[in-house]
């Protein structure tokens, strides 16, 4: 890892993504969506993306805009269609009409079709939040886990997220992809001599393993908390996928590993304004109460402090700002400043 | 277990309620939820509760109604009061009140405060989905989990389910409460001599246990998948709690031991109209398809089938149709005939 001026590597990547094809505007948004994982320590949706899209931009799988079509409208409900478009620009116009319809009528819900990687999916419910309304987003993608009961890829790592304003906290954001670990953490343990924990993965024949080499041998990864997990990734199927007529399961692309193909994904992004029906202050304060509550429980051993959804990377962002700079990969520094 | 008409169980259910106060009409649709729980094997949330539901009857804890006030009202969203009455009947006409607001606008939300409990949540979600809807149910409760990194009762253990049309399948219905297992379980497993799983538990330091007898020690139960299992808890408590005026976390009653109190909960209702935004049969299609899917997948080792969320519930519930009888435990039984 090495330090950064986050001036310094803003500049460089929407230079990037500028000369990839992106208005000086949509390129500063999306380096302001990665900028914003990286610091936060989600580096799984930070600047590794970076030459990800342009690739997929460069081989046309991606049109190098985030312009969305309305298909079908309600007051509180929109379908529209991503044209195939940059997933992260796609998502935040959709989720800014989804924000417009609920100060209008106090429930926004906004589905996209034929959108790509939307990057990671707290940051729009976040930005109901930060809107003081109530946020939810969640995307669909190719397959990756097992469904409970099976043994090869049948289901996407579909991520879900929901945001809430909470006073002196600011917010809470709850990001999670539905596996309960991931391939590349599998690989690592292996590196180190480690067991997978209990619940990540199945070998090839669908039974629980511990093994690293096990995953790499035709292994799956697995749901988080088993069927809960699984019934949750195709709930996100069901409301990102389905609703919004993109491809569903074994019909995404993996766009990963054919960047000249359009995604085809789905997403779901709905905001409530909760200022419709009550005091937003009074909201405020009884989620500020709810956390003080659980912060102030008795610690488990070893723990140092207990934590809201969000707070950590919250913690590491404030970091970053105080320090001026953030961590990145080096290998991933060298890429974009070689793009 | 015994076997019992569904018939029979079902006049004397019915008339327990009418003795209690209930009005015929409702004695009857809350008999209709508990026998439906019961034949899908849903027990915990069956016939074991109709003397706990009728103990807070008579010691003033429930109204014996379910008649809820509008507080406040938009086209598509609702906060209601339940005014303390039953929660089972509270919710049924919260979620017919989201489903007439879908009706007419494509979506309906309704919170509501002051209810109990409630019952199996996905009940009301499949509701929105035999009116071809999507639907989305959550229900606030008192503490009985851990959050990640404390040791003790801190949040809920939140009831959350979710239900869309399936065409040949019927309906996806995904009903989960929050922890990974049951302190009933943990008890069985105890007297089996059997080990805990993991994930399941902490012992009174907050330290992770397999052993059962560490439970009854002050252990405390784990959400789900560790702190993806305890945002969701909190997710819930924001929708169905706070959004709702109701009480949450540590202020809402444990009314199993207090019959008393009024529950004072609150629960969430999301019914979203597929119909105004495209062909119904399309979406079913597209469902059926996407579980057609994951049900041909290669089985893991051992497992006979691969199942949808609910589908295992269906046919318990077929199984007990077709013979028109129903088990249930003999002592419930017992307790229910002596009412």
């Amino acid at each position: 890892m090495k330090e950064i001026s986050i001036f310094k590597i803003k500049q460089r990547v929407q230079r990037v993504f500028e000369n990839a094809g992106l208005s000086f505007s949509d390129a500063e948004k999306i380096t302001e969506v990665l900028l914003d994982a990286e610091m936060k320590g989600i580096r799984t949706h930070g600047f590794v993306r970076v030459k990800k899209y342009v690739d997929c931009i460069r081989k046309g799988g991606i049109r190098p805009s985030g312009d969305i079509k309305i298909l079908s409208e309600l007051p509180s409900w929109a379908v529209v269609d991503g044209e195939g478009g940059l997933g992260i620009l796609i998502a935040l116009n959709a989720v800014n009409l989804a924000i417009q319809k609920a100060k209008e009528t106090g429930i926004g819900i906004v589905n996209v079709k034929n959108s790509h990687h939307l990057g990671p999916v707290g940051y729009y419910a976040a930005k109901c939040a930060d809107e003081k309304m109530f946020g939810m987003a969640m995307s669909n993608g190719d397959v990756m886990l097992a469904a409970t009961g099976s043994r090869e890829k049948n289901i996407g790592n579909n991520p879900f997220a929901y945001s809430v304003p909470a006073g002196k906290y600011d917010k809470i954001i709850y990001d999670v992809a539905i596996s309960m670990g991931s391939d590349m953490k599998i690989i690592q343990m292996g590196k180190e001599g480690k067991k997978v924990p209990p619940g990540w993965m199945v070998d090839k024949n669908g039974i629980p393993s511990d093994n690293p080499s096990d995953y790499l041998d035709g292994g799956v990864l697995l749901p988080f908390g088993g069927y809960k997990g699984y019934g949750l990734a195709l709930m996100v199927e069901m409301f990102a996928g389905v609703l919004s007529g993109s491809h569903t399961t074994k019909d995404v692309h993996a766009w990963n590993q054919v960047p000249g193909e359009t995604g085809g994904v789905g997403h779901f992004f709905m905001a409530i304004d909760i200022s419709k029906m009550g005091d937003v202050k009074e909201y405020e304060m009884r989620i500020e109460g709810i956390i003080d509550d659980i912060k102030a429980s008795e610690k488990a051993q070893g723990a140092s402090e207990i934590f809201y959804p969000g707070e950590i990377e919250k913690n590491a962002r404030a970091k970053c700002m105080e320090s001026g700079t953030v961590l990145v990969d080096e290998a991933v520094l060298e890429e974009i400043f070689s793009l």
